[in-house]
């Protein structure tokens, strides 16, 4: 049964190197008519991906899920609506591929040009949400590789429907169906095979909890990017204006709570501490936040006594930690302990403080006064976003077009020959 | 044993990522200053490298290495001098630190940098030759980046010699003397135990023959950029110029054969076989080249007859595969799949075919009317190369000092908070 379960992904994956080889060769003009043709099909096909997602909220009921997950799964007229437009909105980019990112004539006369290219054959591995699927499969278009989806066994009536549509308009396009490819998703071993398929696999990103995540870059050979883990801390500095303080600390924890950018630590000068502490904790707590905080904040009604393992946790609720520090060298320090790499913001008013934060804290995004959650591709004007990767390799922070790309040296010569040295 | 060691690894990352985090505020001012040291302190104690050097040879010869792995072992007063030099060149790059590489202000008036920054702690796996680790501690200062060395058992005492050196050259520069570590070398463990300190160690760039390079990309749960198997074609089309193509072939082979991006495989197009096959065999008989043909070169004297093996073999000697290929397209067939992925050069005097080949071979470097040979950072004009990677993720082709970074987004605002959507 294994064994067939990996022969049927590397069967996917063949056929997906087939489809990347004619990707390749597309033009921006045939790739954005395929872009269109796929959002026109959803429309006019929605009622078949809202009869399968019918089904996959009954059984997700069945089965008990969880009330905020079936909203995740659930698509409305509505919802199908805003993923075809997503996809006329990914047309509407520049084309990454071709761009020259570095050129020149060498000394020699050798011309030389590092131009982008597609990654090839691209795995994505996602939990609930079924518009992953689409948005997956338009930024691979676009960037010209062939995408194996492998999304949750509770969305896999509607990752179905919405495949077999995708397909049709890839064909109606006269690009290859293979170019999207749905794997079988009851199994976990089919991410077993998808990650360790070296050689047949360019790329896998994994989106979803930090056990998927660790799970797929343990067992690994294909390279990955980790996404989406965000244990993201706001540090309120000793000269903060302190109504700025609180403005960024509350939009930061309590815009949506469930994202990765949302903050989930709070860090705050002693200095400030009398001032603010009781301040900010009831602004939060206000707005249904619980405070898991230090003996500072504890000594507040309602303040949760922190334990070690809050420092470390992403909460992805209204819930925050919450401690006092003696320095900007302490929150730094703090923060290298315990954050994720994701975004890390401060609040100051001293430039000095601003700089030292933003060269020593290392993570994706180091923000000074402004709220953390403005770590999003559509935010930093990217159009689109495949995940945030939160590793140092090849991509950091929101991925769009161009972080799905890999590079290729390009020279022409007259005959050159290199002399010995 | 096992379990010291490891801890010996893991504490000698933990001091590197203290060094790291001093490092990143070095200006380039300091880091070009600590290298014109390392050069200083090489030649003023090059007596102690040499001394080191005689007793590594001494064991190999005494362990029976073969005399192409003592040359390559073997250090001279003007091996010293050059890798010395060498460091001199690094200080004269431009500090990648620093660069933006992206930026814009938001329509909300954010202000948005994408910034180069160091990767933060670097591990290099590498076999015999001693000079690599002067060149990598070098680039990877010159970057902000913290090393971990671990080099062959066969160089321990000049590596040993050379590293002490250049940390007392760190610390009289006022650098930390843990940006430099060598690892212990004896017990293979010690690179298992690198290449699994997730989040110890940042990078980990194998060095070395396809050996070692499959086992590091087996077991890493670090990040780890592939280099340097290069199993690299010459493909001749209908039309090339044949004296241009037996130079190309010719110097691609011979130029130096242990190297990289040598040519291992010759593919010569059906229209002119007749013509050059018998040629382009002789020329390379006469370079004491031993041609591994097909069929149809097989009838010339002296040539072996190819076995499938041969298609996918890296001799890194003076032997070259060949065979006669129907079509551009065939060519292209075989290189995908036989090829490494370093690079591939098309002869040809058709643009047609000239743009096919360079749109659809899936290389690193994809060369027109040249020789392989010049897949080379320096050739490139990057100064210096840490390697060549023939992956597609981050780096792809010679590594200089940029691709030893990664990359930050820094975020100035005046208060913003981001509305609800």
């Amino acid at each position: 049964m294994t064994d067939d379960l990996r022969e049927q992904v590397h069967a996917a994956a063949r056929r997906a190197r087939v489809a990347a080889d004619e990707l390749v060769l597309a033009t921006r003009e045939r790739k954005d008519a395929a872009l269109h043709e796929m959002a026109a099909a959803l429309r006019a096909r929605a009622h078949e991906v809202l009869e399968a997602n019918a089904k996959d909220i009954e059984a997700g009921r069945a089965a008990g899920l969880a009330e905020n997950l079936l909203d995740r799964l659930a698509l409305t007229q509505g919802r199908v609506e805003g993923v075809a437009a997503g996809l006329e909105v990914v047309a509407g980019l520049p084309d990454p591929i071709g761009e020259v990112l570095r050129g020149s004539i060498l000394p020699n006369g050798l011309e030389l040009r590092q131009v982008r290219v597609p990654m090839g054959v691209v795995g994505m591995v996602y939990e609930a949400r079924p518009n992953v699927t689409v948005d997956a499969a338009g930024l691979a278009l676009k960037s010209g590789n062939a995408a194996l989806l492998r999304g949750s066994s509770t969305a896999e009536h509607s990752n179905t429907a919405l495949v077999a549509i995708l397909r049709d308009a890839l064909e109606a396009a006269g690009l290859p169906a293979d170019a999207v490819q749905l794997l079988p998703c009851h199994d976990r071993a089919s991410v077993t095979h998808l990650i360790t398929a070296r050689g047949l696999v360019d790329l896998v990103i994994p989106r979803g909890g930090a056990g998927l995540i660790n799970a797929v870059v343990q067992q690994a050979t294909v390279p990955t990017i980790e996404t989406g883990v965000g244990n993201c801390h706001v540090y309120v500095d000793a000269t903060a204006d302190l109504d700025m303080a609180e403005r960024i600390v509350l939009n930061s924890k309590t815009r949506r709570s469930s994202v990765c950018n949302a903050a989930e630590s709070l860090l705050v000068h002693a200095d400030i501490a009398d001032e603010f502490v009781p301040r900010v904790t009831a602004a939060l707590q206000k707005a249904e936040v619980t405070v898991h905080g230090d003996d500072r904040f504890a000594r507040a009604e309602g303040v949760v006594a922190a334990t070690d393992d809050d420092w470390d946790t992403e909460y992805l609720s209204l819930d925050i930690a919450a401690r006092v520090v003696g320095s900007l060298d302490e929150a730094i320090a703090h923060i290298a302990a315990h954050g994720s790499g994701h975004t890390e913001a401060i609040v100051t008013n001293d430039v000095r403080a601003a700089r030292r934060f933003t060269t020593r804290v290392d993570a994706a995004a180091v923000v000074v006064n402004a709220s953390t959650a403005f770590t999003d591709g559509g935010e930093f004007g990217m159009g689109a976003e495949i995940g945030i990767s939160t590793q140092k390799l090849h991509a950091r922070g929101p991925m769009g077009l161009s972080e799905l790309t890999s590079s290729k040296w390009v020279v022409w010569g007259e005959g050159h020959v290199r002399p010995s040295s």
